[in-house]
């Protein structure tokens, strides 16, 4: 007996009416989003997202879904956090269900909270499905961990864009074993002044990740004196982390995320969109950056009147030459009413292995596949 | 065309050869581990697993896999780390994939880059597969978001239990905008006395979490001057999570999780394994502890003799009445070197509705289906 292919999850109960579910894409990896939220996405009527939430996790909402980039760095166009919840609440009270994608964690620096709220307070219900944040994820495939015996104990996280909204001081951040600051492409040197200031040894180890998980990362590693000189030299720039403490020196022994050998090359994938997503993900995988330039459509004729007929015709063989024809085959038969006993006295043959599964999960086993 | 139902994921490309993955399974919800943890999880040869690792997560592994609790907690024969990771060493050494199961996030106060050097020094390739901590994961189901504009900027993370070993002081920790707090449920009370005598204000909100995001996840609010008692009060024990800070009042307004109706009720199940994981899966749901019995157990008889020649012998109708019936019938149809057409000219009844999915996944629909 088959086993079922169900991922594990918590039954959340979404309520029918629409909904808003805060979903976590994790730091970059596609597949470090959680069993829950990738449910969230495939379950999804509209999805709205950050422009940092990865690219291959958009291909994960249903055909039909309105998918659309709401971050603030989407350009000209970006929308303010205003509009972003406007248009989540107008959507959700339309009775849709929808997914606010968010890059990372959407309780950390996500605003994620306040857009909870604001559900809240427009009597929408409203979820959450945490993610694994950049803050720790990033560094983790980079081999540095954010706690380790003997050298880290604490951590602390920051944004330093907006670290005065707050109590915690510099010097508290100067202190603790090992501290995190989060969206500090622009001002890490500023940063790394205020913490030398502050009392922290100018020669405490200290490291920066770029596009963390993703086969495009880049890590640049130093101390607190010279990490902003060695990130601008290297021209790293936004989405980027950095750790400062002696966890950031396991780096040089920990490291196992290697680089993709496509990382950074730009490919066209002209293949129609339905054939072209395994293609993508292989190429996306290997680092690349894939534009989908679809040429031709593939529109399926399931049902139409010279099929219904040629499937009704007393032909000695049915030949498949792609698992597309062996589905819409299936579809006219369907559609007629029939199931696959109709093939009953007729041979299958099936061009290549991919058809030949395409018939496997019918049921039906090929007479003929050709070498 | 059906669309493919993989996990989106970057290709690790693992080793062909023995290796390790530490894996984060998340904070409790099953459904909270990563789509690329499942994966691993789903590859494994070995589980090595901690106390903390969810249950559901272990019905993941592989039928034939070894699954074992090496967990801290797991009682007269827990393993100390020097011998888990000997084992772990020398399961990977021996060509098997071992995936090591940690509660939360392998590199959060989990000894996983000790776990990772290990490896390293016995030259057995380890990777990471990043979880959502407990530290931000289980507050988010309570409606506490660790960052939050106008309230928290910046979050500290410590261990309860190991403070003293780095660098960081209770002064620090006392002053940042929002402190997690983990492993301290039971020197919670001497926590916040430190916090007070270092600064803090004896009235700042304090929230504590048992057993985060599972459907019997219980909530303590408070301040920090009354949390210690409040939880003492409340019978809440480890596993759980302390957030003293702004953001804790948080709670009152964004809680959205709610215990589940079977929370803490023990259950037996007495159904026969391979078919009581939807059952029980239903049950954790609902918050109850589900102790699998079964009192029966299912053989398939695909292929034997009396079987092979009932599916040859010329039958005007074939009645399945389970879903098992219509897997072993197709079975022997195979194993006879047929398939579906080999039904035709017969009709088909299926008692019930999963009877008749069962067949559609072979291509078919029944002729009747009783109500």
């Amino acid at each position: 007996m088959p086993p079922t292919d169900d991922p594990p999850t918590t039954d959340r109960r979404p309520p029918t009416t629409g909904h808003v579910t805060l979903v976590g894409a994790g730091p970059g990896d596609p597949g470090l989003i959680t069993v829950a939220g990738l449910e969230a996405l495939r379950n999804a009527d509209v999805v709205l997202h950050d422009a940092l939430a990865p690219r291959a996790l958009l291909r994960e909402a249903p055909a039909g879904a309105e998918v659309r980039n709401v971050g603030k760095r989407a350009g000209a166009h970006a929308a303010t956090q205003d509009e972003i919840e406007a248009l989540m609440l107008e959507r959700a009270r339309a009775g849709k269900r929808v997914v606010r994608l968010k890059g990372g964690d959407p309780f950390v620096f996500g605003r994620g909270s306040e857009e909870m709220r604001a559900c809240r307070e427009a009597g929408v219900p409203c979820t959450v499905v945490p993610g694994v944040t950049s803050a720790i994820g990033a560094f983790a495939y980079a081999g540095i961990p954010v706690t380790h015996r003997g050298l880290s104990s604490a951590f602390m996280v920051i944004n330093a864009r907006s670290m005065n909204d707050g109590v915690t001081s510099w010097r508290a951040a100067a202190e603790v074993d090992t501290l995190v600051l989060l969206m500090g492409a622009e001002n890490l040197a500023e940063c790394a002044g205020r913490l030398v200031a502050e009392g922290r040894a100018p020669e405490t180890p200290a490291a920066s990740v770029q596009w963390g998980t993703r086969p495009d990362q880049r890590v640049v590693t130093g101390t607190l004196a010279d990490i902003a000189d060695r990130v601008a030299e290297a021209g790293l720039s936004a989405p980027l982390v950095t750790v400062v403490g002696p966890v950031a020196e396991l780096a040089g022994e920990l490291a196992w995320f290697d680089p993709a050998p496509l990382a950074g090359r730009q490919i066209a994938v002209t293949r129609s969109r339905a054939q072209s997503s395994e293609l993508v993900d292989l190429l996306e995988a290997e680092g690349a950056f894939v534009t989908e330039t679809p040429t031709i459509e593939l529109v399926s004729r399931a049902g139409s009147a010279d099929l219904c007929e040629a499937v009704a015709a007393p032909a000695d063989w049915w030949a498949f030459s792609s698992a597309n024809g062996v589905h819409v085959a299936m579809e006219t038969l369907t559609a007629a009413g029939l199931d696959s006993r109709a093939l009953a006295g007729r041979r299958l043959a099936a061009v290549g292995e991919a058809t030949a599964a395409a018939l496997a999960g019918y049921g039906l086993r090929p007479d003929f596949v050709p070498e």
